[in-house]
């Protein structure tokens, strides 16, 4: 992708190349109980999205006719390699925990037009059953395709008014990084916490950004790796796309 | 089963006979991060079972030579027909989830031998993925699958004493109740809520009780439904001991 | 009882053969600011339940015609030989609180005609002022005085539908277990803690289970064992409602 | 006890004088678990008090050679004429709750040498049973019955160095307030209620302040009608502190 | 102030005499967001009073034609020598921050004729920026300033009845003490360690009690000191209470 | 700055022009209680910051010769135009808050070596005083000061090795966003409320990334108005350097 890394190509510990995705894999339909549902893979990582939809709006919402959509993320205790107290248990709710239920939130949010939602709440569970880094970029791929069910869904039960449209656009997100140096896509664990800087982006399906979360975990990034980071999220952000209109383009 | 039933034999909504057990399935290993780990299906109930090793016991065993073993009990929130809130959320936790947090511990340390263990804690998380009722009992069922690897993770690691057995029996939990006066054999969710007489019944592979629980939801009991509820309860967890063993046969 | 335990009569530490209940005392009215109230006393265990009766039922109960009853127990801080925090203090109820809570709130629940009782809610509350074991089954047995007289109250403050019949029995519960191979009735504590099995068993004045708990803290218990201690308990619960029925034959 | 009242004798409406307290019992040894214990009662309001006593001190006076002495104050929900929710259910404890312990746990401070206690903690803790007004003075009285019992436990049990004298004075507390312009002591809920004053004080056994809390209801006070309270609150902990001699000088 | 304090001048670390203030300093106005605010100064101690004013009461006040204050106090974590944990970080409020909190709430409620306020509620936030000693009483001080101003506030967008009167009076706070022996008004945090006795006194504008507050910290003191601390106090408040009406005298 | 913004000179509510900073002031030790201190004001915005220095690091950091930076944002509940409700009194420390304490701790110690450091912690307590858009930014830009001055008292007290330099470069931040299709630096509430896309920056003195926060609140942005808005974000961070050189270039 970059001349250096055309020149000496560098493959990484799982075999890929750095502008390469991990396996992805997405059920639609995990769940026999949610309206919308998908069981999403990164590589290892595997997210469990559900969509729970219901009439009517938080109170502060009432009487503008307005939908609302929102998301919480949350891991299972040995969700990762070693094992962590329940915040159920701990009485709290973490702050890693609320900034990436209100990313996921906020991104699925963006292709919504809640006008055309009409006054009816979705609610996007999202947990992590497995981690193996870029939860909450699997997340958001996954919650798009639960979403998408969910309204298919408020569709045939006639929850909707004919001809409403309230997707405008798909979402996707990815995970990039530099590790020594080199920019890469996708990252797992083992590669995430050896990322001088950490990146998660959030696309949607006609390439536009919704969210760019970059971070310098080690070294200051500048102007040049932001760049070429952006090109390895859009790139991969496109792919994600296409494997969800793909899941999607099937009977339910 | 009771003489009843065999002349006016009873078909459930699923189309099983009273003193049948739904469709039982085990994946063991589910997990590539805990030590032990299952996801155990009874019907459309799904659980997943994990079993978190680690050296060393709460501070109020030290020293004792003991090992520890203990459980937490959850749900995701659309792990039902309709969404709950999350305890991490709400910032406590409720009674019920206290409540089968305590029964699945007691159970599974009744057949462990603590001085056996020696000082080694292992955790098992029992995380409701779909509920269809006895989530439970499947839990404890599936808990001692992830019991039994995480034991011979510790024996492969030399964290065990040579020859040390601490598993004493194998255990398994399966609900009865009696619905329009008929016993019936783990009930699913639609027979739950009808049931008159609720009982979850935990039994060694060596045929004695280790909880009896059972509740009168409607009219109270007499003796002899207790009794014939026993009877089914024994005949299940029979047949779940042994699928218990086929699982563990297998090379992990 | 048994037939051992007739060939050697076993004595226990407080004077007591095993089929004995402890002095039981109950102090109908303890409080003069609840409906119905009683201070009861097994042996040494002292729980003081109040009844207190409001006109309405819960959110989700409204306009269905019925009424509700429901438990909270709670110790002391200094109940027990050694001092415990205070759960308001630690900002969270305990599960074996919440599970107890629950098992009162049921099993009074299971002798009331909720239709009867109207648009009527009960809250029971059990606070163990002295411990000494069996405090659950004391909390219920005294519950059900401080119930029957808060009905007693709505029904002379015309608070009942004329006629309405809200209490379809009596309830009394009594632990029983096993101590050195020996069923016992109306365990203390210091029998309590040495007990293979420990049951606790909630029954109608009419003789018909609604709670039966039985755990091994030990050694598991085979099906004859079960059969023993379910005798004690139902000739404990006879004896407990029959001091129930001349406490309330009294004029309040 | 003022000229006006003299002229124009006032009978309360429970049949008192305004310089008259409600019967006080104090029931020592109330509780067979505590080191010392009291149920107190003023009137209809009724405090048990115990006291908890254990080796070693909190983190923060280790090594110091002292003792600490605290308290806790709480009410059962139904002690007051309509019920309050639990604070252990409500996961926190309120203000006035708080209030109230910090003033029990000073004022008893107030008499022990904590270099002659050594590093031993007492828990006092003060739970209102029923509660009619003065439930905070009643609890410092009888708080003190139970410190000088668990200092006697302390000193038969050999905790305390021979010749110690931790308690340097005795404690009592009163309410007293200005209902209709007629300042009058030891007040009950409904007196409470209407006092346009209302001061709590305590006192030592030898007539010195310790804690002097005096609120405007209403109208502010002046300094004449501050004076005339305190002399009522002084006759009234002299007589409190006549009544704890008595109890005490019996044995336990 | 007292004939010994004549004879033999005491000089207090920082250079004023027993009976005198610190510097005060009253920033009206300081908050461009609040209906009402002050940065009100004793000395270093710095505390922010802003007054929220909104249309409407608590749900137990509707309906009744009245209105409500009520008041909020805390510290930021680093206002004192050494820094404390958040109580949002902790999940709970302290009992000396739920104190001051109820203290200050009384002390301005007193001073206003619900009636004449109408159905409005005014929150008095008071924040301690910097603390060293009377951060209570200097609360208590500028939020009446505060409270004035979202009065004014009130009249001028036509929220109060026309010729309405909310304000009986003033009120302000300061804190006296015992040090050495000599009684000192207005103490900074080295003096108030140091105090024997601690007393917070309420005065409103036209010298009366409002609340008094005396603690013994260390020896119980006699009617005397009481005095000649209460003499002290009123002779503080008349200063500030002059403070606070030069300060509202200028436009705002 | 752009070529449009050029031609139609665009000039803001607050006569700024689109690529204007607001006044900046910062007031440097203005608390006599930390170790470092700043109220730093970016027009409305203010916000105290101070760094509170302890020796010793947290346990999970010990023994490793390295030193903590960690950050606490807050609000008073009156900083904003409507009151919030406090934290501590909900019980729970929300999303946003978490979110914002999280970034400012992150971009701190991106400028930090924490092994020249040593084991010392600092904490940034910013409590934003008066909310007007931009606190996060303003928080860090001011925790920066506070910081350099925290190290400064370290240097001078003999905490800090010889000739250690742990700061490896000063650190500021800005927000950016697009306004009616006009990127903007600096937005104070009005224009953030108004945004389409909203960006915090945080840039090193030397030019470089820490944080780039992105967020399309309305339409998605493309990468020629990221690219814009960097632009500015670089330039407003490198103006707020300046101002903190010059600070920090006077005798404290």
């Amino acid at each position: 992708m970059t001349s250096e890394a055309l020149t000496v190509p560098v493959i990484r510990a799982d075999g890929r190349t750095p502008d390469q995705l991990r396996p992805i894999s997405i059920t639609r339909g995990w769940s026999n109980q949610a309206e919308g549902s998908a069981l999403i893979e990164f590589g290892n990582t595997r997210v469990l999205c559900t969509a729970s939809l219901t009439q009517g709006v938080p109170r502060w919402l009432k009487g503008e006719g307005r939908g609302w959509v929102t998301a919480e993320y949350a891991m299972l205790p040995r969700a990762t390699n070693t094992r962590s107290d329940r915040e159920s248990v701990k009485g709290k709710v973490g702050g890693r925990t609320h900034e990436i239920s209100r990313l996921i939130g906020r991104s699925l949010r963006s292709i919504i037009d809640t006008k055309a939602l009409g006054e009816i709440t979705i609610v996007l569970d999202c947990d992590v059953l497995q981690a193996d880094g870029g939860t909450r970029t699997a997340a958001i791929t996954g919650a798009y395709v639960a979403l998408a069910d969910a309204i298919r869904y408020a569709r045939e039960n006639k929850m909707l008014a004919r001809n409403a449209q309230p997707l405008t656009d798909t979402i996707a997100a990815v995970s990039v990084g530099i590790i020594d140096g080199v920019p890469m896509l996708d990252l797992p664990y083992v590669e995430d916490v050896r990322a001088e800087t950490d990146m998660n982006v959030v696309v949607t399906g006609s390439g536009k950004f919704v969210e760019v979360q970059g971070t310098a975990e080690g070294a200051p990034f500048d102007r040049d790796e932001l760049n070429k980071l952006l090109d390895l999220a859009l790139m991969g952000t496109e792919q994600l796309a296409a494997i969800q209109r793909e899941t999607l383009a099937e009977a339910p």
